[in-house]
C-alpha cells in the first residue's frame, strides 16, 4: 500500500514560478500566514466538536489521548450533477436491497460458497426453525461511489460498494461538513489577494450542501422504536434501544453522538458488546421479548429492547476468534427476539460483495426491480464486476486477473469486507499465484474506477499534504420495511427516507485504500460545482 | 503546593471492612465493573463534547494531542440553600461592581500603590484626556465562593474573590454539568446493589440544576452588540465582535464555543492577539469607530467592531514582557474606540484584590449600596480581609501574618491574580521574611475559609482520586450599564441578567490551590441537598 509521501513538513506552501497566463486555481493560493490561521481554526473546531480519534494505546484508567481525525482544509470540488444523481438513486437502492434481503432463495444461491456467509446463514436457519416473531427490519445503508473519467472527458458515477451493516463515517462527515460551512461563513476561504494571473472559485454557502446525517440516522432508529410500541412483557416498564458495539473502539466519535441524540429524545440507549455481554445482560421471555438488565440497575426492572442496532458483528473474527465462542449464540438470541434488528441477519448477508457482483449479472436486477427505468438507473452506476469462481464468467475474470498488463485495470476484492483487504492492479497476478485456487471464489474482480483528480490540502496526524486528490461519496439510506408475502418483492416499505445524508472522504491520488480512521484519506465535504467548472479544475500535478 | 498524593493507580476502589451500623454513603459504593463503565462513559462523553485540553508541546502543523480536562465522576454534594443564596446575590454584586468601576476617585485611592494597576490607570488617564466616546460597558463577572464551617456545625457562604476580566471555567462547567445530567438520566449513578449496612442518596434530575452558562454569556455579548447598532463608519458594511485572546492557549474549549454560538446567531466574531495583531489589523476612524481588517479578506471591506471581549490582557507580563511593547498601545486604541468593552479599563481595575479588601472595610459598602439590606447581604459573604500596608489595619494584619501559629488561619494573596500565587497558612511568615517590606502592600491577608469536606472521586490525567473533597462555586454575572452622572452611583443598569450560570470546581482536601487547567482540582457540578443531608455526608476520612 502506498504511504502518503507528499507530506509537507512546514507550512511553506506558497506557489512559486506561476506562468504568465491566468489559470483556474482551487483551492485559492493562500499566503503562509493565512494557511496557518486556517490550520489553527480547524484544529480548534475539531477539538471542541469531538471530531477526534482515541489513541488506543494511551487508554488508561483515568485518561486517554486523542487527536483530530484527518480532515480536508478546503471542501473538495465535486460535480453537482453526480452528487444529486447519487442522492436521487438511494431510495431505489434501499428498495432493491430490502427485496434482496427478503429473497432467501436467491441470496442462498449467491452466497453458498462463502465461509462466513455460511456462519450467518446457519444462524438464519436456526432462527427460522423456531419461527421469526418480528416482520420488520430497519436498514441503515451506505452506497459508496467514485467518479469515473472516460477518455471523452466526461465523468460518470460508479458504485464502489454497498454496505448494509454498521455503516460508519456518517457522523465524522457531518462534523467536517458543519466545519467547512462554519469556515465559509467566517470568510476563512477568501484568499487574501489573488494576482491577475490566477482565477479561483469563491466558495459560497450555496456550494456546500448541508449534512443531516446524524439527525437522519437518529430518526430512523426513532421510527423503528416508535413502531415497536410499548413493552409487551409484564416484567418491563419501558423500552430501550440496544447498540451492539466492538470492545475498545477508538472511533467512538462516530457512534456516541447517535446515542446522545436518542437520549435527548428520551429514548434510553445502552451499549453492549456482542460477546459475552449480550448473553450476560439480556434474556428472552417465553414470548420472545428481549429484556435488557443494565448492570448498573441490578435491583431495578429490566427494559424491553425495541431495536438492536449493530455496530459490531460484521467481521468473521468476531465469531471465530479466541473468546468469541458465544458470539454466535448472542446473535441467535437477538435474531430470535421480537426486537427490530438493524440489520436483520438476512439484510446483513446482502452486504457481501458477491451480492453486488451477482446483481450486476445481466438480467438479475429485473428480478428485484421490474421497472426498467429503475433498473437502468441503478445499473448505470455499476462498474464491471466478475465472479472469480469456476463459472464461465469466473473463468473469463481469472484470465483478466492473471494477465500482467490487463490486471492493471482491475481490483480484486474479498467478498466480505470493503477496503482493507483489496488487491490492486498489477499486484493481482502475484497475489493469486500464492493463493490456493479453491479460495479464489471468495473474491470478486472489479474494473478499476479511474477518478479525475482535483487539488486540495489534507491534514492528518501524518502530516500536511498538498496535491492531487480523489474523493469517495457515500450516500446513507435509511428505511424501514415489513416482510410480507403479498407485497411486491415480499417487501412493504413503511419508511424510505429522502436522503440528505452522506459521508465524503478524500485521499491523495497516490494512495489506493480509503480508510480515514486507519490514516488513509481524510473526512471531507463536497463543494458542488457545474461539470465544466469541475473539469476545468481537474489537474494531476503535485504543486498547484 | 501539595501534590495530589492519593492517586489510586488501579480501579480497585471497592470498600472493605464496613462497620455493622448503617451509614450514609455518597457517592454510593460501586463495584469495580460499574466504576469502570462510568469512567469509560465519562471519557467518551468528554471526547465527543470537547471537554478537553490541548497538550501544548504536541501542537504541530498538522496535529495536536488533547486529553480530557479533570472531571468529578459524581456531582459533588452542596447545600441547596447556599447555592441559591449565591445566585440570588449576583445581581446586587453586578450593581456594586459597576458602581465601583464608575467611581474613579475611590478606585484611584484604593489602587494607587499597585504597580500593574498604575499601568492600567495610565491607559485610562490617556483615554480620558481625549474623551471617552462610549458610555456603555459590558460586565461578565464571576464571584467565587466556598463554604465555611463554623464550630457550631453550620455552614456559611464566603466569597473567595470577585473577577471582572476574562472569567473562565464557565464553558467547562457547563459541559460537565450537562454530562452529569446525562449520566443521571441514563441511570449511571444507581449503585448495582447496596447492602443493609449502607444508605445512599439516589441522585435524581431535581438534585442537578441545569447550567446555562454558555447561552447566558453569549446573550450578554449579543445584547451589547445589538445595543451598538449598525456600523457608523461609511467604510464598514457590517459590525463584528472582536475577541482578544492569548497566543497558543491550550484551553480553547473554554473560549471557542462562545465564538461559534455567536456565529450561529449570524454575528461575525474574530479572534486577535493583543499584540501585535490589534495594531496590525485594526484602525480607528476620525470619529473613533474601531475597524477590523481581517487578514483573510485583504481586498474586502473592513468590519466595524461593536464589542471587544477580552480573554487576554489581565496579566502584567502581557504588557511588560519581551515583545509586548505594543500591548499598551493596543489597549489604548481599544479604549479610545466607540466599541463596547467587556470589560472597560475601569471595570478591569475593579478585579484587583485590593478592591475586594477595601470594600470589606466597615462603612465602605454603604458608599455604593445605600440600601442597608443589600449591603448586609453582600457583607455576610465577606471573609476577614486586611490590607498589608502601613495603615493601622495593615499593621494589625502584619502582626497576624508574622505569627507562626496565628498565620495558620490565613492566606496571603497578591492583589492582582487569583489562585496561582497565593501563600497559605504557616508558609506566610517565612515568605514575608524574604520579601522586601516595601512590597508587602501589594498583598492582602484573608482569613482561611475552612470548608467542610464531602466525598467524591476525581478523574484527571494525573490519576483517579477517591476521598475527601472541597468545592468552589463561581457565580457568573452578566450585565450591561451606562455611565451617567444623573443615575444613582453614576450607573444606569440596562441589563442585569438573572443568574443561572456558574462554574463549579472541586479539589481533593489536601490541595490548597484550585486551578483545574493547571491540574489542581476538577470541573464539576453540584448535587443540591438540604443542609442536614449535607452535614450528614460531611466526612474527612480517606476511604469511605
Amino acid at each position: 500500500m502506498d504511504k502518503v509521501t507528499h507530506v509537507v513538513p512546514k507550512l511553506h506552501l506558497t506557489d512559486h514560478g506561476k506562468s504568465a497566463s491566468p489559470r483556474m486555481e482551487y483551492p485559492p493560493p493562500f499566503p503562509d500566514s493565512q494557511l496557518e490561521n486556517l490550520v489553527s481554526d480547524i484544529k480548534d473546531w475539531q477539538i471542541t466538536h469531538g471530531s477526534l480519534l482515541k489513541l488506543v494505546n494511551t487508554d488508561q484508567d483515568s485518561t486517554v489521548l486523542t487527536h483530530a481525525v484527518g480532515a480536508c482544509l478546503f471542501p473538495t470540488l465535486f460535480p453537482k450533477e453526480q452528487f444529486e444523481q447519487a442522492l436521487g438513486l438511494q431510495k431505489v437502492y434501499n428498495k432493491l436491497y430490502a427485496r434482496v434481503a427478503e429473497d432467501e432463495e436467491w441470496l442462498y444461491d449467491t452466497l453458498k460458497d462463502d465461509e462466513f456467509a455460511r456462519v450467518l446463514w446457519d444462524i438464519h436457519k436456526e432462527v427460522k426453525k423456531e419461527g421469526y416473531v418480528q416482520d420488520h427490519s430497519l436498514g441503515i445503508f451506505r452506497s459508496d461511489y467514485m467518479l469515473d473519467a472516460n477518455p471523452a472527458g466526461q465523468v460518470k458515477l460508479k458504485q464502489v460498494e454497498f454496505n448494509t451493516i454498521s455503516c460508519a463515517g456518517g457522523i465524522h462527515s457531518n462534523l467536517i461538513s458543519d466545519m467547512h460551512r462554519h469556515l465559509q461563513r467566517r470568510g476563512a476561504y477568501v484568499a487574501a489577494g489573488l494576482d491577475d494571473t490566477t482565477a479561483s472559485i469563491n466558495i459560497s454557502a450555496s456550494h456546500l450542501p448541508p449534512s443531516h446525517t446524524l439527525s437522519t440516522i437518529t430518526s430512523g432508529l426513532v421510527s423503528a422504536h416508535t413502531l415497536y410500541g410499548p413493552p409487551k412483557s409484564p416484567d418491563a416498564e419501558q423500552t430501550c434501544i440496544l447498540f451492539i458495539v466492538q470492545p475498545r473502539n477508538f472511533n467512538i466519535a462516530d457512534e456516541r453522538p447517535i446515542e446522545y441524540a436518542l437520549w435527548d429524545q428520551n429514548i434510553p440507549v445502552f451499549r453492549v458488546e456482542l460477546s459475552p455481554e449480550i448473553l450476560a445482560h439480556t434474556s428472552l421471555t417465553p414470548t420472545r421479548e428481549l429484556l435488557y438488565h443494565p448492570p448498573s440497575r441490578a435491583a431495578a426492572a429490566p427494559l424491553e429492547v425495541s431495536v438492536v442496532y449493530l455496530r459490531a458483528g460484521f467481521e468473521a473474527e468476531e465469531y471465530s476468534g479466541p473468546g468469541c465462542g458465544d458470539a454466535r449464540e448472542a446473535r441467535v438470541r437477538v435474531e430470535l427476539s421480537r426486537a427490530v434488528k438493524c440489520p436483520s441477519i438476512l439484510s446483513h448477508l446482502t452486504t457481501f460483495k458477491k451480492v453486488q457482483q451477482a446483481l450486476a449479472v445481466p438480467g438479475v436486477l429485473q428480478r428485484f426491480l421490474p421497472s426498467s427505468g429503475e433498473a437502468f438507473n441503478i445499473s448505470s452506476t455499476f462498474a464491471q464486476l466478475y465472479p472469480m469462481d469456476a463459472s464461465a464468467a469466473g473463468l473469463e475474470a481469472r484470465e483478466l486477473a492473471m494477465d500482467e498488463e490487463v490486471s492493471e485495470g482491475y481490483v480484486l476484492k474479498p467478498s466480505l469486507e470493503g477496503g482493507g483487504h483489496n488487491v490492486y492492479g498489477s499486484a493481482i497476478p502475484a497475489f493469486l499465484a500464492c493463493t490456493p485456487e479453491e479460495e479464489w471464489s471468495r473474491y470478486i474482480l472489479m474494473s478499476k474506477i479511474v477518478s479525475p483528480t482535483v487539488q486540495n490540502l489534507l491534514m492528518s496526524p501524518q502530516g500536511l499534504y498538498k496535491g492531487p486528490v480523489i474523493s469517495e461519496l457515500g450516500v446513507f439510506g435509511v428505511c424501514l420495511w415489513r416482510r410480507s408475502g403479498e407485497a411486491e418483492g415480499r417487501v412493504e416499505m413503511i419508511g424510505n427516507t429522502e436522503p440528505c445524508c452522506w459521508s465524503f472522504k478524500t485521499k491523495s491520488k497516490g494512495v489506493d485504500e480509503m480508510s480515514v480512521v486507519k490514516g488513509y484519506g481524510c473526512f471531507d465535504s463536497p463543494a458542488l460545482v457545474d461539470n465544466d467548472v469541475f473539469m476545468a479544475c481537474c489537474r494531476d500535478d503535485e504543486q498547484g
